[in-house]
């Protein structure tokens, strides 16, 4: 099947070929509602205008079997919510009908790529497009399946005989973040203030801006088809409620969630900020990228067990911080597939007890890092041992936390040339706690 | 000001009485769009009903100053969300032309009282209204603050010497709860399924319904006044950014806990149900009823200090547990005011570091119990000391934790005869994990 796209400027070697076609949300200077669209090369195709411009006989054929008044209301809202909730087999459909759109010589090329008046209203370059929220997001959980990451973290905070609680390899560990401060790639990020234990010896915290202002790379994934209360998703169901993928950035205040995280997990210290990327790449494009999973040795219950080992993706992941004054150095490089859990497991457990999952509600994976060396980790934490090192940067300069005006861009991508699926970047830039 | 409404069968003594007006979400047989309301007494006056029956002279009479039509759009909503957003002097406003309306021998009175058709329309039995979830909840936070239940509890989960953590007294310790699950006043509880260590000798888990299954008495608090990420609203402020109370029934599962919640905190222990009072006692309501707090000796930080004493409520709760036989025992007797932290001070620290709170958004005070005996506790664990021993029913019955088929119901209310201000009834019955 041809790799190449009629788009102007298609370049083979995007990471939004037509392997991906990532969904996301945009506005434009000529039409402020936000509205569904997917990313092309460096084009981005206006989902709404596509679905109200052609007649419903084109439609039909393009997204064949597909309800087409229905489908076009979900890609007028401001949300993927809708979307979302129309399930995989609807969304294999729709992707593989923009696919035949946007292919050269396919017998489809000609309803877009031959029609000037559509391509006029529908696409556009990425830079003349707006990225929003792709999701309302009711409930945002995140677990701690990237193990070395763990177990690192876990030797610094409670040493290394309680590094992994025990209950580390029989489910996957994860705890409730915060859904409203969840913001799209590109917000600023101000630098939060917090009560932090300076000195343990006195026992006496003071508020403060953060003197230990982290990152966390993340994976995080989209829930599509809902699970009522007190209804289960079983592992092997739960594949068809995952809806896609963006990397996430959930950054971390070390010294605010030192002192308050014990008894009931970490608050302050994460609730600020965490940054998504704005393209959702949908599960299906990552189909071609599976891998096993960190071995677990432990016989696992019941509801765990996938009957798969390929149950995660290698997404070759980046790291980079760039400094005030414009130099980039690019901090760790490692791959999504050092994860001990899997999404479907994580669904599994985190719906056992019945509690339900909405469409947009987002799952991160924890902090992957790789097994080797500081270059691989997916914190800074971990990148300066605990606060002990200094991380080298580019431009004679060092960090071991982030210094205002550091932007950190994170950065993901699967695949050869041709065929390249990609997240785009998840980018945010911290600004002084002092700054109104 | 006259305490007796013209309400037909008025009862003086109902803790919906004059002074209250609480505000929740209703649906009818006539009308099954959900809309706002308030409870008088043993009826219910439907506020889209009552705005879009007058006309706009007389709204204006009885709520001066308000934005009518924009009220009146607000209260033909299907949560309470955007009522809330308008804000506390509007809220105020709102409350009085309501009572106004309702209290016999003022010049209002003819208005509502006088008006057959309106009556007709507008004022129905309690038992003629479904009620629903008062608010889209957007994020749910569960706070720690009942010092008494915190301490008894940490003896439990780690011994005496760390009952409580060093921050507790600095900081009001709080968690990120779930929101999807919260659920209304009436809805069936099903047991969870989780994983448990039966014997922690084995260090081999079991996935079974949960043999644990207790509740947590709480105070809920909504957000009225949304905060823009990035900004904190000081303690003085935060008042001005309350919506209204709920009774909160925090259900948890301790033996899935247990094996879970180290070092992130609880999850699927809590999140498969949380249960909610329909009906928000607004802010107002409950300001006669004010009293200290717990006594706080640490030097609070500057954020944290209030500049009063008299931050909490003094709310009369109780605890029933009723057997699938219909016996009922009033199993916890206390009182809200047993907190150390309140609402403006959880809100005020949440807020620290920039983490947006919306309009909608839950607070829960953590479990409340007393410093005396076991009769005084809002958790089954707490009243059977860590499993120990039985709490004894009527029927010649007993429980360690809740059996399928048992209804729990919260109650709460302040004040005398007249000029009672009470919440009705938080409750659920726990149905079985097996029942489909």
């Amino acid at each position: 099947m041809a790799t190449e796209s009629w788009i102007p400027n298609y370049d083979t070697n995007s990471e939004f070929s037509l392997a991906n076609i990532p969904f996301g949300i945009i506005t434009t200077r000529d039409d402020p509602a936000p509205r569904a669209a997917i990313a092309i090369g460096s084009s981005v195709l206006d989902l709404k205008a596509l679905t109200t411009s052609l007649d419903l006989d084109k439609l039909t054929k393009v997204f064949p079997g597909v309800d087409i008044p229905k489908l076009a209301d979900t890609l007028a809202q401001p949300t993927l919510n809708a979307f979302a909730q129309l399930g995989r087999p609807v969304h294999r459909v729709v992707r593989k009908g923009i696919q035949d759109l946007l292919r050269k010589d396919t017998p489809f090329q000609p309803i877009l790529g031959e029609n000037e008046d559509l391509k006029s209203k529908a696409l556009l370059h990425q830079r003349d497009a707006r990225m929003h929220l792709p999701m309302a997001i009711g409930d945002y959980t995140d677990f701690y399946a990237g193990y070395h990451h763990a177990y690192a973290v876990g030797v610094m905070f409670r040493g290394p005989e309680n590094a992994l609680q025990p209950n580390y390899t029989h489910l996957p560990v994860g705890y409730h973040g915060r859904a409203s401060s969840i913001v799209v790639s590109g917000t600023p990020i101000r630098r939060p203030v917090g009560q932090i234990l300076l000195d343990p010896a006195t026992k006496q915290p003071v508020t403060e801006p953060s003197r230990k202002l982290d990152i966390e790379l993340e994976l995080g994934c989209f829930i599509a088809k809902p699970n009522d209360i007190g209804e289960a998703v079983s592992v092997k169901d739960a594949e068809e409620h995952i809806f896609g993928y963006v990397l996430l950035n959930d950054w971390s205040a070390r010294d605010i969630q030192t002192w308050e995280y014990v008894p009931l997990g970490p608050f302050n210290g994460k609730n600020f900020a965490s940054t998504i990327s704005p393209w959702v790449v949908l599960a299906d494009a990552l189909e071609p990228f599976r891998t096993n999973a960190i071995e677990n040795k432990t016989e696992l219950q019941g509801y765990l067990k996938e009957g798969r080992d390929d149950s995660v993706f290698d997404i070759k992941l980046e790291v980079d911080l760039t400094t005030a004054e414009g130099d980039t150095t690019t901090i760790g490089r490692t791959s999504s597939k050092h994860l001990m859990w899997s999404f479907p497991q994580m669904i599994a457990h985190h719906t056992l007890g019945g509690c339900p999952l909405r469409s947009g509600d987002l799952l991160g994976s924890g902090t992957i890092s790789g097994p080797g060396g500081v270059g691989e980790r997916g914190s800074l934490l971990e990148m300066n041992e605990g606060g002990k090192k200094e991380i080298l940067l580019y431009g004679m300069d060092a960090r071991t936390f982030l210094k205002d005006g550091d932007t950190v861009t994170l950065r993901g991508s699967c695949g050869e040339a041709g065929q390249k699926v990609g997240f785009g970047s998840c980018v945010g830039r911290i600004y002084s706690a002092a700054q109104r």
